[in-house]
């Protein structure tokens, strides 16, 4: 399975470690073809999970998900669930990182030449486990981000279904730009009826009078939201998924963004006013010490294997 | 520049030559890194020129379109236009062949560790010589193709601005799927008001009483598109970009669709009846020849510089 050239007798896998063309190799050595269809169609899916403290958390939500987004692709993995499993577990393991970001992609790969028949492409996998990503570093999330409100109207579900975890980002990227440029470091998006959907890369959430709503269309379904709704739950704090105004989200007590890289992550500001009083809410700070607590929990969490 | 390793004297450009990561490589070795934000959120603009029998056609228009998207998505290439050009003759010329599929490809690359402002990326450039491609062959082109009215609707503008060419193409894929569950080879969708805009590398012309006309607004404007309605000046034939409802594609007297991946396609049928009397109809036809004339035509295209 080694990669390893004779040229290069001690690979580097400090940055991390990733499964690609069938082998495992340093991050750095990671590269597919110009013209797998993940690339030039930008036709496949993904999922990420995430390794703290050495172990993964909720990685069955993450797999559950991951093979749903590929059957509705009408793709198909090269190996059953436990092989993939055990290639992650190998990448984290080999890479020696405690913290991680585990990212998995199945792309439509390619036909045989001269063929543009999709249902005939030979399939792609590939995974790596990198180091942990931050959206917002534990100190950011102390303060709270700056949230922008994109004029750009998000891909409609009707054309790119949303939970299909996926990589047509080009609406997000240009919000993106909108929003450095209003000095704001997160981004959301409208669809087209002015509703909010969600960021790049995670979901919104809005308290009013103690109760959590996030968009329940055209959006991922995130596993860190569905965590914040499980939360929730144990709280006894009311949140659903439901339609979100623009108002809704101005007015609201609090804000929070939920993603695989960063967890809870509290918005104090939005299109430059403050909100409550511009600091971290108590609600949302709950919430965010409760999902890290979690991270410990066998139930919640399971350790990373190093046998393999 | 040559990418070539001790263990592989002689490099096999026979099947085409990549320009990557600042190197010639043979196709086969043309990867990019699974990390680029091109791949991981399709951040990236591309274009494709077309080289028949030693003659790039219409090249200026290529770069013209290709340096407009990149300044669109707020992208940067590595170097001027002249430099842009050669690198693209260099590699048709080291491949050897003669007629080929050159595509070129700007990405945002990425920005530094730890670092998610898009503005801050250092962006990447690759571009690739390759046997031509034909989404129909001179042999099905003189039966002509079927198409179907894809239920999914196109990618908005409003979003995804189609004039940028883009990889963003879930869409197009899924709508594949559905056409060749239906045998057809080729698909055309509709915006969200049910007018038709373009398919998967193509843009579509619809003939009515002598006139053609072809979507105005949500597609590519294709170079070939623009080749046809070009010809039909120079034949005194009326053409014009506007709306197209589904029943101006169902009631035409002709259909063609039109690619840098094939020129100008009849098609001869749509969603299983026959367009004419299922034939490719003169109009076409006569299009068809002129496109391939002017492919030896100085005004049109340029040889390819063997002496870089």
């Amino acid at each position: 399975m080694a990669a390893t050239s004779q040229e290069t007798p001690t690979p580097d896998y400090s940055q991390g470690v990733a499964f690609v063309n069938g082998e495992f190799v340093p991050i750095a050595d990671a590269k597919i073809s110009v013209l797998d269809w993940g690339v030039v169609r930008s036709d496949c899916t993904y999922d990420v999970v995430h390794v703290w403290k050495n172990r993964f958390f909720r990685l069955d939500h993450h797999l559950d998900r991951f093979q749903r987004s590929v059957a509705k692709l009408r793709l198909q993995l090269p190996f059953d669930r436990e092989t993939l499993e055990a290639t992650l577990h190998k990448c984290v393991s080999m890479s020696g990182l405690e913290d991680a970001y585990v990212s998995m992609t199945c792309t439509r790969g390619r036909p045989a030449k001269g063929v543009r028949d999709p249902r005939l492409a030979k399939n792609n996998f590939y995974c790596f486990a990198v180091p942990f990503v931050w959206l917002a570093t534990m100190e950011q999330q102390d303060v709270g981000a700056h949230m922008h409100i994109s004029s750009i109207p998000r891909i409609p579900a009707e054309s790119v279904d949303p939970t299909i975890k996926n990589y047509h980002w080009i609406d997000m990227e240009m919000s993106l730009f909108e929003a450095y440029e209003n000095d704001a470091n997160f981004v959301v998006l409208k669809d087209r009826d002015g509703n909010i959907t969600e960021g790049p890369g995670y979901n919104v959430f809005a308290l009013h009078n103690g109760k959590w709503i996030t968009p329940d269309h055209g959006v991922l379904e995130g596993v860190t939201r569905q965590t914040v709704l499980d939360l929730c739950n144990e709280l006894n704090v009311t949140a659903a998924p439901e339609k979100m105004t623009v108002e809704d989200l101005r007015s609201a007590d609090e804000i929070l963004v939920t993603s695989t890289a960063g967890g809870v992550m509290p918005v104090t500001k939005l299109n430059g006013r403050k909100i409550g009083d511009g600091t971290p809410g108590p609600a949302t700070t709950r919430l965010r010490q409760l999902y890290w607590a979690k991270h410990a929990d066998p139930a919640w969490s399971k350790p990373v294997r190093r046998d393999i």
